[in-house]
């Protein structure tokens, strides 16, 4: 990864829908399927590429370690499989967000490579900060949620969006983590309802 | 676990500062060494037995698995590293909660037990269930904090303390595991604030 970030970033500048798309399509699938079955810290780039159908030479050239590989996984489903909602209103966008990300995050493969990626931080720095750059990634995102709302009024400038979020996805996703059970509708919605009265709080206050 | 509960349920009951409570002291510390050293599923009851300086027979006869004693180990921790703070301020009790739960989950050996329970959950029942029950326990405690405000009229009725504890923690806990680095000041000051703010308003609206 941080031997070699160009080729890794290069990836989305490839023409959509090529060759070049459909072997990186089969290479990440390989790799959530790799994680799934062994974990981490047994993945190895040639049994992606056994698994992708790809030779190793093309593998190695393009991504060239494990961690710029998973790196390029969690980059590519933070922007996949979360799309941002803009509804119009803050409940509503938060409500749609947590579903999704508690639907996505509790989905057995992507699950797999959470427990995966949280369990090697500690041992290997590139995969630290790799889950670092997705975080702020997607978080990043995700806090033009509250940035529209600051927008509209509903929500006081100051307010820090990441931090929003955070505090909407993080009792959610720990939930999960902990107990292996998705939190269930009533929960999302009680934990939107908190932070929501919380952020328009300061607005009224403010004004 | 599931095996023998009455084993790990009788530990509590025993004389406290004598023989047995070294021993499980002693038990309980070589466990965290072992996990921050191998990991969960490399963790053996005979080389914890060999680090605790306990014959392996003390430690099969009261524990009896893996399971059981990280499950001590989570209990033990529950209500040993995090006091419950009563400072008859709901802002105040949830700052100095937030702030102890910070320290402990970002020390070193106890960083390595969370990761180590998070990436076992879905291979191991047992390992899962014992997870559940050391957050349902810190949870039902800490939610003490929500009771009392609500038992002072600082907060409404109806509110879900376990929730209300959970959406402090979890964005600050969550950050810690996808990090590596603990979260600062401000920012447990902020995520605190606006769960405050939150559970206050419903109290104002209902009056």
């Amino acid at each position: 990864l941080a031997a070699n970030p160009a080729k890794a970033r290069s990836a989305p500048r490839r023409r959509p829908g090529g060759r070049s798309a459909r072997v990186r399509e089969a290479v990440l699938a390989a790799t959530v399927q790799e994680l799934a079955a062994v974990g981490y810290s047994d993945l190895s780039l040639e049994s992606v590429a056994r698994r992708a159908g790809v030779h190793r030479t093309t593998l190695f050239r393009r991504w060239g370690s494990r961690e710029a590989l998973v790196l390029d996984l969690m980059l590519e489903r933070a922007s996949r499989e979360v799309p941002v909602p803009d509804t119009g209103s803050l409940r509503e966008d938060l409500l749609q967000l947590a579903r999704r990300a508690v639907a996505t995050a509790s989905s057995p493969d992507i699950e797999a490579v959470v427990r995966a990626v949280l369990s090697g931080i500690r041992q290997d720095p590139e995969l630290a900060e790799a889950s670092n750059q997705f975080w702020d990634k997607r978080m990043s995102l995700d806090g033009a949620i509250v940035e529209r709302a600051v927008a509209r009024g509903e929500v006081a400038a100051g307010v820090n969006p990441r931090l929003v979020i955070e505090t909407v996805l993080g009792p959610l996703h720990l939930r999960l983590l902990v107990s292996g059970n998705a939190p269930e509708e009533a929960e999302i919605a009680h934990v939107v309802d908190l932070v929501v009265d919380g952020v328009t709080r300061r607005r009224n206050d403010a004004a």
